[in-house]
């Protein structure tokens, strides 16, 4: 391992120079502050950014729908960001945070609840790894017949 | 917290049918498998996922360079990969890895390796928050006059 050299680049404070992609969004890995469990992936535009970072409550762009979205507005499952980050190409964000409920639409914890497996000599499957769900979507964005 | 209610998709084998964008293109979420520490973000192509999933070291797609990167090819930092996750989408992947050496090409164990601060009332600014590289790029990438 070698010594680290000195470089401008690398003093403690640096500019914020954050780089949206052509359709003006950036990228937003999230992870649980506590456990480190990665709970969702999701895109961020301008306001998006700085509604999170004003409020400390992640919010999102949804590209599906075109529109901006608080986590939680629906479900209650908010997510109360404790910290962000950036990558070093500053095109990257990462939101550490406070997970209330599930992150998943599914009503898992996190997103990321399937392995992939089988993939050496035969075709690739998913095997759920998560024991449970955390809630039931049917229930909680009102699918059910009442 | 509700029960979960019986779900068909929520078999424990599920067809693996990931959505590559129209760039022909999987995000990538790297974490490593042992700290949960998330320490990139890349994009594969179909053939870099499936050199990952045969060969079981990570390998991407470069969008700069326009083509197919095995990781550590250069500095040797490779990442064996433990175990391959899905979100619910099937559009972003989860690797879990054994990062040999450091993850950034700055040197840094993480490309996240600056927090975004002062947000409320200033202008953002970054703080890097690792106390120090892990190797110096100009080095391992022959950046030096010798």
């Amino acid at each position: 391992m070698n010594e680290p050299s000195p470089n401008s680049t690398d003093s403690a404070s640096q500019p914020f120079t954050p780089k949206f992609d052509a359709a003006g969004l950036i990228p937003a890995i999230v992870q649980d502050a506590s456990s480190g469990e990665v709970l969702m992936f999701a895109w961020m535009n301008r306001e998006a950014f700085e509604l999170t970072a004003s409020t400390r409550l992640a919010h999102y762009y949804s590209r599906s729908r075109g529109k901006l979205w608080k986590k939680g507005e629906t479900s209650g499952h908010t997510q109360e960001v404790e910290s962000l980050r950036i990558d070093c190409d500053q095109d990257v964000l990462l939101l550490r945070v406070k997970q209330h409920g599930a992150a998943c639409h599914t009503g898992y914890r996190s997103c990321f609840y399937r392995e992939i497996v089988a993939i050496d000599n035969s075709v690739p499957i998913l095997h759920v790894c998560e024991k449970e769900k955390f809630f039931d979507p049917a229930e909680v964005y009102n699918l059910r017949q009442s």
